[in-house]
């Protein structure tokens, strides 16, 4: 149901992945009216639910009123119930992200040691390969606990999906000298290299915005706000950079006679730097594995963000990051201010204090 | 004697910058061998100076140390003494940025109401305007109070160049409703709502990351992290797509008879996203003008520096910025956190404190 489009766009994107993933299984949720168009589809089944989280409802709606929302009932079912199989192995949503945040992390809840999920993406870099970036929106005002935790999963993340076991970690910083980042920034780096120091991770040290698109390192990590800045100025600029491209090629009959004879090499370059093949992301540190598209997805960008969810099924990516995440975080030092495995919320029962202190 | 090149690409750029403005005087600093290749340029004089701070100087070797850098010396040049007329009316760097930032506030001061300088720069954007940013660079951890400050000294900008006098301010924030910003950013839009209800700011509201290069606002603001990242991430992003261009079109002699075909489009389209012509940004909220050119300069890009600064003198730019800062910032409630006109560097005694708290 999510999305600018819809099950416009949502529908049709299913269609596409069935038919491209011949052993692929579709379980579809959403209002019975929408889904009545699926109706004789091979390979999917539905799951009728009354309620939709709209685009621009608030979390409070999407949490406490809206109780069978598709988002909602998607997310349930990837839940794995007293150790049997969930009834999907991976969730896929164009909807609302903060939505499916809170709804993932509340309804799936977090590996232990994880404080709060992140969004991590691929952007690809100059190297011709892939730099995974996170955290691109979920979490503000991160500490450096939580960028260390953001390293952790990124690097689960990125062995589990590339089999290098051994993936360089930049943390996103600005270059001056002087102003090197905030304290908390510092802070990260310092936790950063203890983690480095004891072969927990591979850090490379700061990083920069240029680094990114450069490939200097397999994993990008920063603060929710600034990922997220960074990531839709990228999608601004290309857009005006593409715009640019056609305005130049549409100017007169001779720059359009140019733009016939380069026609193959323009849509070669198009297709690579398509970036519905790279909307999207995946939401890590949760205990199920939840995908999602963006907003503005068309068909063919949620065709997409199904396969590389399916892929990530069929690679066992959850288990192999959960491993990784727990084994990481167990051979380190505590280092949480919050402590470990505790949910960002504050819990019910307060800490017992030492009267002492 | 500053940036990656030094004078082998100041002194090429101040040539040429020469030939183009027949009018201009040039003022060189720098040491004597550096500038003994200047010897008989006509309207160019220079004014020696026996140090030099290297790009990864830490600001206090610049501050305290190195007393008679090039970098101060030019400073001292734009700074008006006792009413008279300064020595230059704009200083141009293409050095250490984060000196130059410390350098400036120390020799020049800051406006009065303002309390922290910051970078401005032009980006171009889908509309072919310009979108001016900031803060670049020069602040991390800003206050709301400090991008309000921002948003006044920008709309002072640009309204003196563009001639609009109601320039349209946008703060850069994520899109997602329920996680919209840190709590900096909501009180930031508070105080820009207030400026804007009784007229002193054209307050748009909030702007994500693909509003810079779409051009939703004439201005964006927001904290120096945040803008360095993005025009870093955009300077990556932008060479790696100008990368691939070139690879696709030299993929074989098919694709480079098209590249042939196109060759007066692609100049075209690369002279108008040349990153020279944007580089660099001005140093806003300070009592004289600065101008830093990108450290990568190469001649033209100091060339296109100067010549922003030239204008920018010849139009009066400093009295004008300067005059509507104050105007502004007098009409609108005291709302800083520091006093008005305070240097956010500890004032050196300390002030009383009750002994009561």
């Amino acid at each position: 149901m999510g999305g600018d489009h819809g099950p416009a766009a949502t529908l049709p994107g299913c269609r596409a992945f069935l038919a491209s993933h011949p052993r692929a299984e579709l379980l579809l949720v959403g209002t019975a009216s929408a889904l009545a168009a699926t109706h004789g589809w091979e390979r999917c089944r539905t799951v009728v639910a009354t309620e939709v989280v709209s685009m621009d409802d608030p979390i409070e709606v999407a949490m406490r009123r809206k109780r069978d929302s598709s988002l909602r009932v998607a997310i349930q079912q990837v839940k794995a119930a007293d150790g049997a199989e969930p009834a999907a192995h991976a969730c896929v949503s164009a909807g609302n992200t903060g939505a499916l945040m809170a709804l993932a992390r509340y309804v799936l809840k977090t590996v232990d040691g994880i404080d709060r999920p992140a969004i991590a993406a691929l952007l690809p870099n100059a190297k011709g390969r892939f730099t995974q970036v996170l955290d691109l929106g979920a979490n503000v005002d991160c500490t450096a606990e939580h960028l260390l935790q953001f390293a952790v999963m990124g690097s689960a993340l990125a062995s589990a999906i590339s089999g290098n076991e051994n993936p360089s970690v930049g943390l996103l910083n600005i270059g001056e000298e002087a102003i090197k980042g905030s304290d908390t920034i510092k802070r990260a780096a310092e936790l950063l290299r203890a983690a480095d120091a004891d072969r927990h991770l591979n850090f490379h040290g700061n990083v920069e915005g240029n680094d990114i698109f450069k490939g200097t390192t397999d994993i990008v990590v920063c603060d929710g706000f600034v990922g997220n800045v960074m990531l839709k100025t990228s999608e601004g600029l290309a857009a005006m950079l593409g715009g640019m491209i056609r305005e130049e090629f549409g100017r007169n009959w001779l720059t359009k006679l140019a733009a016939l004879a380069s026609l193959p090499v323009l849509n070669h370059f198009k297709a690579r730097v398509d970036p519905r093949r790279y909307s999207g992301g995946a939401l890590l540190g949760l205990r199920g594995l939840v995908f999602k598209a963006h907003g503005s997805s068309d068909a063919f960008a949620i065709e997409q963000a199904l396969a590389r969810a399916y892929d990530a099924a069929r690679n066992r990516l959850l288990d192999r990051v959960h491993d990784r995440i727990v084994e990481t975080l167990q051979a380190m030092p505590v280092t949480a201010e919050e402590p470990a495995g505790a949910l960002a919320d504050p819990p019910v029962v307060p800490p017992v204090a030492s009267p002492a202190e």
